[in-house]
């Protein structure tokens, strides 16, 4: 059991040495801090909770940390933004140790300096039951990228492979560990769903490239998030299933655990891939100008329409029902 | 039990008139906000939850919903500033109906309207235990105050009176309320608790004023938070406890149920007061000024020194022990 200035000492020490554009980080009452002329404030808020989006039983306090700031990242990268502060409120149980503590800091500050991100502020609480970790992270644009400006004729596309994070989580789910997966595949899907990767440099690319009209992130799978874009865009659109990326480890996985690929690909969630819209005509030199920049593909999984709605579709064009994503709050993962 | 997409529509058709510095709000991945040029960015977290912060016995969604923004606000006052942009992440059990939801916005909003604030993000969750609410804060100074630049020699100084949300919190503990006490005295200490008014016009005001040298806002009790300020600051100080400003009404609640009211004043928090350090020759001047421009007393309670520690001394100068404030950490007010 820790006081509240020994965890802001802890927190202060692990992040001073975080500096850029802080004038004033932990231990004042409010961070201060200086934006560059011309852009614009991009500013995010995500909250995991335990047993809603996590377990402590395989998530480690380093998971949840890196976790909490690396959703936040993935949407600020979707707008074409830089991730630079971030201010972090964490409730838990009495019984945390100080070692949990620094764990949790410790996994949030790897990936913070690998995106340039400060930890400039933060507030803690004791929780009743299980944790509950919200981060807010502020970034800048030039000129971000919105969801709402997709057009119809537009190529639908997605950075990645989809499912691998719904793979992982039916691993970890599991008490034995599936037959017939190498161990560098299964350490590969677990570490999708519990370490995920933002796609911050691709996000910063593309939304600097000519021809993306719209992005967000997949946070809730391809099915739930692409129906989204679409009404803010005021579009439809048509995804090819056979198109939809799908890693040949998911496919392992999938098959090793009698599920499908495909479900986790549009319904699992928290790939935190890139969706994309982008002009049909430039199409071809975003994906390879992307590839070349960042080593990520940008695979075309479908068209945006005039009209409202998502429609799947089969390889000879029929349409097909599949999985939609999960929404936290009706509290479809609980177990 | 209602669906994640549902309460975003909820959400953005309660905050959608909120337009000022916002250029896209609640319903992309992110916010995008538009900056003043020259303004430093000043950024505060604080975090509210059930049965350590508040008990949903006697504090209506409503009043969660103000108070939860109500502490930022009096963050962002306290370094001058002024308070523009929220994000809003709340986790409640399932069973929250959607009329608790608007219930807690609309508490929340109605703050907002009066201080100029714009709802510009937020994230939702079930939780399996109890409220959990986190607001993040963003405003802007030109020139924000901080708690680490006052100088030995400043007068110690405190706006309002102290101990008023702790003699509300009693009376709301109890099942009697306390006899001998006038209903409009009751109501108003459950509001200083339930509702408290941050000092925004005057963290403006004071931000402003030739004199003031450091502030930060009193949410743990004076005898916590001086000692903060005195740290950042590097210098100690002495209050004179017979200066400590407390209403009658606080000590008439005090005698009722049988409490000390200097005890509230010093170590019951949640006052939202501001603690100011200010050049001795200029504080009659910043009192005078602030009561003329915003109605509000500025108390001087002491002075700041040479060395470390703060010193609570009686009329005669003797050192005096006075009660601390409470950390939320350590879990002292779960029951």
């Amino acid at each position: 059991m820790i006081g509240e200035d020994d965890l802001v000492r802890r927190i202060r020490a692990a992040t001073a040495r975080e500096r850029d554009g802080v004038v004033v980080g932990i231990g004042d009452d409010c961070a201060v801090l200086a934006t560059t002329p011309d852009a614009r404030l991009i500013a995010t808020t995500d909250l995991l909770v335990e047993d809603i989006h996590f377990r402590r039983r395989y998530a480690e306090p380093a998971d949840v940390g890196w976790k909490a700031l690396a959703v936040n990242i993935s949407d600020i990268a979707s707008k074409g933004a830089r991730s630079r502060w971030a201010l972090v409120a964490l409730a838990c149980p009495p019984s945390i140790t100080p070692d949990e503590i620094d764990a949790f800091y410790e996994g949030m500050l790897a990936l913070a300096r690998d995106h340039g991100v400060a930890v400039v502020g933060g507030d803690t609480s004791s929780s009743q039951a299980g944790w509950f970790v919200n981060v807010t992270l502020l970034g800048e644009a030039a000129r971000p990228v919105l969801r709402s400006t997709a057009r119809p004729g537009d190529v639908v596309a997605v950075t990645g492979t989809l499912g691998r994070s719904a793979a992982g989580l039916a691993v970890l789910e599991r008490d034995h560990v599936p037959a017939g997966v190498d161990a560098e595949t299964l350490a590969e899907m677990t570490a999708a769903h519990l370490r995920p990767r933002p796609r911050a440099a691709e996000g910063r690319w593309l939304g600097a490239a000519d021809g993306v009209t719209a992005m967000m992130d997949l946070s809730d799978g391809l099915a739930t998030d692409l129906p989204r874009l679409c009404v803010e865009s005021g579009v439809g659109a048509v995804v090819r299933i056979d198109a939809v990326p799908i890693a040949d480890g998911t496919r392992r996985v999938a098959a090793a655990v009698d599920r499908d690929a495909l479900a986790w690909a549009t319904g699992g969630g928290e790939d935190y891939e890139l969706l994309v819209a982008c002009a049909a005509d430039a199409f071809p030199r975003v994906a390879d100008g992307l590839a070349r920049a960042t080593g990520t593909t940008l695979t075309r999984v479908g068209d945006v329409e005039r009209g409202a709605g998502v429609r799947f579709v089969d390889g000879r064009g029929r349409a097909v029902e599949v999985a939609r994503g999960f929404e936290h709050f009706v509290a479809e993962r609980r177990a």
